[in-house]
């Protein structure tokens, strides 16, 4: 299997297509819509093994929405969206449980992290209604589904794998359906916060990666589990590797090493590859991810020495 | 001039060097000194318009104080990182002003973008004093110094040149010394939050770079202007510049170039370029210096999303 | 004059009319208009010196915007809410400036400080333009207002006047008219963050405070000051203060003291007066102004506890 | 039972005495003990079902910690603070469980509502350690406790009671013993986020409240569960009762009714009151508790407002 660095099926799919020069890959089917100038949706639906071993995704449907200009996004462009999203979840929903059933909503990720807060800053703003249906059940539309949210924390700071939490959570309410919000990596700095793929496959970590996190999916809990998943990072090493690759297929192609070499190394590359990296006008910026944490720190230090010395 | 892409004299200092080979600049002096096994303290000296035009900083004094495994810092750590800074500001204050001189300190920067927050963090810590010197003097040391503390906001956000706000209230309180502390931009991933370069001529953004930002120094505001700049971003197309740079002179020394090509094309260079990236155990991403809006954003559509689906 | 405890003319006007239990007073005219279910405005007048002796605010026009049930607010009764008071400030704008004269706007306030945050958060949704009118006219429609806003940050942690600060950017950027944003202090508690006060007078402390903040006016400044003014605190004195006078009132009218005081102590008046305090569904606590710096406190102590403890 | 309308066991003690006129309780015993100016720690011990009966608290040990002056608390303060709960806390630990036992820590409340922080802010900080002896054995001490923590959230943005929730994660990581943290309603407004009570009890919501919160002890969860509370907030409304109670008091003790009344009437009882309300400088305020969602509404009333009015 590639080692795509991308846990989107899409990209997967097209890097796949292009790798191995191909129009169609046997056990892969996609489609694509225009919603409208800024909205686009592709689906990409594994059906046998084969489309299984070449993109590295289980069987299943693995929808992906595009938001396009997004950081000027307004409230009707966000509310747009948010029809788009729930259009293709009810599809999804309706296929697996019927309209009363109860549904766990999961924020995955680290509230304190900027780019790992989107799962618990989603479950603060689902409208639960499993308590008030068991204990105000005069306040509530009597056909209301019950629903439930949790944001379980994360492995570094809980000291317990995911999954544990939730397989107790699930023995206890017994929910019908799980859907759970994460974190993706994308191999495209113009998808991060911008794109959402809807899966019906669950969770399902990397063979390649060696952690230990466990799945998170119908095998492991028993019920369907649809994914949400929003890419937040890029890895900065994806960023080079495909400049490298970029340029050793010119030098490859127009098979003029030495000279251009030297012309290359003469001129400067930067604005040519800032070019690249800034598609749609993003100031594209490298931090750890730890960013927080470092200025936080450094914070206490300069105050500090500054006080001192005055 | 190069085109340095970092505001540290020291990281100039070293790129000219090597680029052109040479031991020593006329015009540049430099000293280092290691306090401790997680402290060092650099410090570059301009002192003629030689040295100007080589590193591309005006004739002045560049402390450069680096701080190693500042992430895992304990609250000692940032005590003696605070003290080190106090005894190279006070050095320098010591040689300007007098005891009981009025210090303004201005921090630069956004609050609500986490990379460029660190100014006004650093505003909300100093001890101010000359409002109790002037409204309730018995209550202070007859000898403190008058200090006081703005965070001025940036062009953006207010539509005001930074420049234009301190010079009016320069005009009003009259300080003698001015303090700035601002975000710089750094060619090293390690040193993002961990370096402090202490400088005694002020913010003079660079010449190239075509915006219409205001010099902040003694030429513009009339008194000395101490400037505390700390790295807060990496661009990414730097760091794809210096890969590249790196590639293109190695298959130049090994002048092997087709076969080798071929080689490095179908081997994974991911592993060996992320080692390379992460050399002080840091996670590093690539994100637009937007994610935080961006993650509001679709906080909304998907919370909104999910809602209306159930 | 009397001890009124709050900044709204209209309050201060119905405790006048109250305690001196007149229907009409000399120099105020009133006005109120019901917008819808959720929406009032009110209008006061103040027209000559009786008036201003009488509630102790200065000669000009004072509307109070009222929203009710606004904690449950969504986009659109916050849109509507935006439109009254956009209509209300064109209005002030128009009598007292032209249409491309230049704006200042000043959120007042500490960012750190929850109830005291408004005014800096305001600020930074604030569409500045004079910036990009100067340097980027190209993008911006020729007609537009300079626009520019700035969050001078509170004497504690500034060390300056605010008016200091003001004077001179005023002086740098003379703008034509000034909107200056603040929390007031109200009686009611639910108007906290709830109504909004626009003033034609700018902002005067009252007399009986004896604290040193200099009036940010058209005396002090040189140019129109409108004073947008949002109630964040109610004092837990004045809570118990009215709730006294009530017991006294009673206490007097039914004329039977001492058996009815007995009757008092003996039942528990806490459901009653937990009645009188929630009139609109709120859970009102009483909470230090410094809550969040404790919780910070706290939050070490608890932590470091439990580490060393196990 | 008394309505005592506060979680502190050892301000029920005082006022159970109190209202009975007694020096001694039968069934709780009581010490106080002064560690230096500003820390004291208290023990309550009820011991008998007379006592549990008198103050509404179960059989147990309550250990109450008191911090004075702690908003200036430094950091040599906050450490000592740590120190004293720490040895506390190892004692009742050491009373329950074996040093290699495993713990989980909880901290309950809202990480969106400032004064129910608490909880989920310790959390952030408490040294896991269960995921590192399980994964990574050879980076940790082979004597190390297996510690895991979580912030479950509140009933309101989960729909799921916290004890089903607790009751999973116990049913699946089987620790020997739980700590929880919580916020909790005092009398005294000096106590808010000053103060720490240590029960090993578990959590046990009074009877009167009539809400559905269920138990979170031994009882319901197989294992000790020490709580460490901290109070967080105070009712205006109890603020209110007990000062109506002095007044009633004094007017029955000085027999001085009518003449009496009027002089109260005539006089402004605001300074006195406000006396009593601030007993240690703290700037008393009364917020609604959706505080912050107020003014987050609000400020997008008042930009939007400014905005298309200018």
């Amino acid at each position: 299997m590639y080692n795509f660095r991308t846990d989107l099926a899409l990209e997967r799919t097209n890097i796949y297509r292009k790798a191995n020069k191909l129009e169609e890959i046997d056990g892969i089917e996609t489609e694509d819509e225009e919603v409208d100038e800024n909205i686009s949706v592709s689906r990409v639906k594994v059906t046998n093994e084969n489309g299984e071993r070449a993109i590295g995704k289980k069987k299943g449907v693995y929808v992906t929405i595009d938001l396009k200009k997004f950081k000027f996004a307004d409230d009707d462009q966000i509310q747009k969206a948010s029809d788009i999203l729930s259009k293709e979840l009810k599809e999804i929903l309706e296929s697996h449980i019927a309209k009363k059933d109860d549904i766990l909503v999961v924020g995955l990720g680290n509230i304190y992290v900027t780019p790992d807060s989107l799962g618990p800053k989603v479950i603060n703003e689902i409208d639960v209604t499993r308590h008030i249906i068991k204990y105000l059940p005069q306040y509530i539309d009597e056909n209301s589904r019950p629903v439930t949210a949790i944001s379980p924390g994360v492995l570094g700071t809980t000291g317990i794998e995911t999954l544990e939490i939730l397989k107790g959570i699930v023995d206890n309410i017994k929910p019908k359906l799980i859907i759970v919000i994460d974190a993706l990596a994308s191999r495209s700095i113009d998808r991060i916060s911008s794109t959402i793929q809807i899966a019906d496959t669950g969770i399902i970590p990397g063979a390649g990666i060696g952690n230990t996190r466990k799945e998170i999916s119908q095998n492991t809990l028993g019920v369907p589990v649809i994914a949400l998943g929003i890419p937040t990072v890029v890895e900065s090493a994806v960023l080079v590797n495909d400049c490298l690759d970029l340029l050793i297929e010119k030098l490859q192609n127009e098979a003029k090493s030495n000279v251009f070499l030297n012309q290359l190394k003469e001129k400067d590359n930067y604005e040519g590859i800032k070019d690249v990296l800034n598609p749609q006008d993003y100031n594209m910026i490298v931090t750890p991810k730890e960013i927080d944490e470092l200025i936080e720190n450094m914070k206490d230090v300069v105050a500090r020495g500054i006080n001192m010395s005055l």
